[in-house]
Order: structure tokens, then sequence, then C-alpha cells
């Protein structure tokens, strides 16, 4: 049995998700039927995590076991050749049998992109979130600043959440500034939340914009309550840009 | 009568180009539509000039002229409104009856976006050039300085360009690295011929994968025959990034 770990850009406005389901396509069954045509064989793709409909990926990690001889270079190359446009395979290596890529994750990197203009983006609509409201970017980043650490991230999970607990460890979450009118928000944590990066977002937008307070901000933390969060941010402005391991 | 130039940005990929044509979509067409609707005048709409399909504009100019009481605010936000999502107006802006977005243009800036990396890009690949082949970003500058001043572009020229010379005079020409696979290269000219930039990018990407010397690339320049240089490079990777006027 050989193991196989894959490095994975996918265009999320093409596919529901990463994770299978019924009559929808998905970033996960795309490869896993690509991968059956290239060995016959019924594998289950492993990712590091689920993205959701409409989320990008410029670095998802999943695995898969078979039995084969085809090699790490062939696979890259089949995979490419035989999935959708929407989808990259930007590396595939062989790994230890026992290396799983959501287990042994140890932290994942992702950036939400916004766009804060009074117009929308009208080619670059698929790929941020729209803000129109004024954005106080240094009041954001005080607020983000209690993100940091290990916390109970209750008020900004979203229902339907597989996990035993939800205390997390954040490692970076600030605000840059990239272009004009571009606003990244990048975070870091050992694992997230379902939502968590776009109820985090939506709330923070809410202190940016003046609605809410710093001292709001960390209540809603501490409160443990998805009631007195923010919105979720819409899909497409997350991008998954990485998962490390040790 | 009045006077109006607009601020327009459009996605290259929802439209057959700028210029109107019979039973294609096109952003003069939407635009004179969403005007008709808006003041129930068939006004002709004045780019700064066409852009091919594909091709993508952050700040397109044009200006239309129209008998009306409606504000450039009103129109503003009436168009926007009116647009496809692929069209986004960000400026109307009351101007002299003889102000013409064509005439008066004293240059324009295209970008060039290219990805440079062994498999294409999932995410962004309606928005670069994909090229496999290792580019030597500083043989295409030294080569690329070649094409500032006033030189016969008619190397670069595609066919059934509607000019009356093929001398344009370049004012800067470069290529910047902005992440890790991207290059974008920054040209802005007194005017573009047809597939101008797009013919550049194909023919300066040759001498950066060494297929051509910098010599080479200085001599097909000069040749004024479109026979020596490179490919038409595709036109998803191209930006009209802005228009200036005195």
């Amino acid at each position: 049995m050989k193991n196989f770990k894959l490095i994975i850009e996918y265009d999320g406005s093409c596919f529901h998700g990463w994770q299978r389901q019924k009559n929808m396509p998905t970033v996960q069954e795309e490869i896993e039927k690509a991968i059956f045509t290239m060995t016959l064989q019924k594998i289950i793709l492993s990712g590091s995590g689920r993205t959701d409909a409409g989320v990008h990926a410029m670095a998802q990690v999943a695995n898969f076991c078979c039995y084969t001889d085809l090699t790490p270079e062939i696979f890259l190359r089949g995979l490419n050749s035989l999935l959708p446009s929407g989808i990259t395979i930007h590396d595939c290596i062989s790994v230890d049998e026992d290396f799983h890529a959501r287990y042994d994750a140890v932290s994942k990197i992702y950036h939400y992109h916004i766009i804060n203009s009074r117009w929308p983006s009208a080619v670059f609509r698929n790929h941020c979130w729209f803000v129109k409201k004024e954005l106080d970017i240094d009041k954001m980043n005080i607020a983000a600043k209690y993100l940091i650490g290990s916390h109970d991230f209750k008020s900004f999970e979203g229902s339907g959440s597989p996990r035993k607990t939800t205390v997390r460890r954040v490692i970076t979450a600030r605000f840059v500034k990239d272009k004009t009118d571009l606003y990244v928000f990048k975070i870091e944590a050992d694992g997230f939340l379902r939502y968590m990066v776009r109820n985090i977002v939506g709330t923070l937008i809410d202190t940016g914009s003046g609605k809410t307070s710093i001292n709001q901000f960390q209540k809603i933390l501490s409160a443990k309550n998805r009631n007195n969060a923010g919105i979720t941010a819409p899909p497409q402005g997350l991008f998954l840009m990485s998962v490390k391991y040790i």
C-alpha cells in the first residue's frame, strides 16, 4: 500500500465545496474520479479539512492510499490532464503510510479578500467580498489581536460543525492593505471551526465600520454565543493558502 | 447637449470585446442599452479605444452626449443598477461638450499578467497567461527597453487595424515580478495598434525563454514585418489600466 500527498489549487466558484455530495460537483469527487481512472481503485481522498461552496484554495493538502506502480510524477501529470480547469494539482509526493492530511496538520493559513470601495469590482467579483462602508483597518487590527492565543471560538462557529471542542489556537490574525482598495485578512490557527474565518471577518467588519467598538468585539468573542457575532462573510473572498505539517 | 465621461471596469471573459457587434454581447452595447433605458435616447458611447474579446479593463474611459436633466450622480447609480455584474461604472463626470474619450487621450497604460510555473493557475486562469518555460525577466527587461521611444511598430500590428500610421511612442515598458509566479508587463504609450501589447508580450517571451536573443528582438522591432515576431499572447492576461488626458 502506497500513500500519496497532493497539493491542490481550486477555484471555489466551480464546485459545491470540497466534500463529496450527491448530485453536486465537488473537488474531492473530481479528484477521486480521476484517481479511479488512473488506478481502477475506489480510493478515499482525505483532505486537510473541508472548504465550503465558493471558497478557493491555493494549496489544499490531501492524501490517498492505493496499490500501484505509478510514480508521483505520473500521478501529477495524469491528474492534471484528467481534471477540469478549475482544479490544478501542483505537486504529488510519496509519503509514509501513516501520513494523514487532516490528523497530521499542525496549522492552516487562510486569507480573506475584501474590496472596500464605493462600487464592486467587475473583474474580481468572484475573488473578494465587496464592502461599501468605509473601514478603519487600524481598529480592525486592534480587535483582531484579541483572537490570538487559545480561545473558545463558539461565538464564531457555524451550526453543524463536526468537532469535539470549540477551543482553537490562533497564531496570527491581521489585516494587510494590499492594493488601493484591497484588504487581505491573514489568519493562521491550529484548526478552524465551520464558518469560523467568515464569521470572524463579518464581525470584524462591524468594528471597522464603527457599528461595534473594539471592546464589544472582545465581548462577542468571550460570550461564546453565535447570536452576538456579525454576519457570515460570503465564501468567494476566502482562500485556503497553506497547510503546515511537522 | 451635455457630455458625460465614464470610468468603466469590465471582466473581458463576459463579453465579445468593447465594440458593438451583431448578436454578440459587448461592453459598448450593454452600456448604450442602459443609457437608453435611462434617457430614451439612442446615444453613441465613444470609448478611448477598442479592447478585444477576453481583454479586461480596470479603468476604460468613454463619453456620450445627450439631452438630459439627469446628473452624473444619477447616471452613476442608475447605470450600475442596470448593468450586468461584469461591468462596473466607477465614475461619471460632467465634461466640456468637445471632450472626446478617444481623440483627447494622451496615453494609455496596459498591464499583461503572466503566471510562470509548471502548472496553470486554477483560480486565476481567466486573468493571466500561463507560461511553462522558465523566463529570464532581466533579459526580457533589457529587450523591452528597445520599445521605448517613437518607433514604427508594424512588426507587432495585428491585421485589420484601423490606423493612419503604425508609428507609436512608448513611454514605459517593463516587467515587474509581483508574487512568486506572477510577472506583470507594464506598458504606457501614446496609442496602441491592434494586438500590439499581446504581440509584444508573445515576442518578449521568446527572448525570456531563450528562443531568441535580445539582439534578435531588436531586429524584429526594426524589421517592420509581423512575420518575424512571436505569437499573439492570449487576451485574458491583458488589462487596460488607465487612460490619461491633459
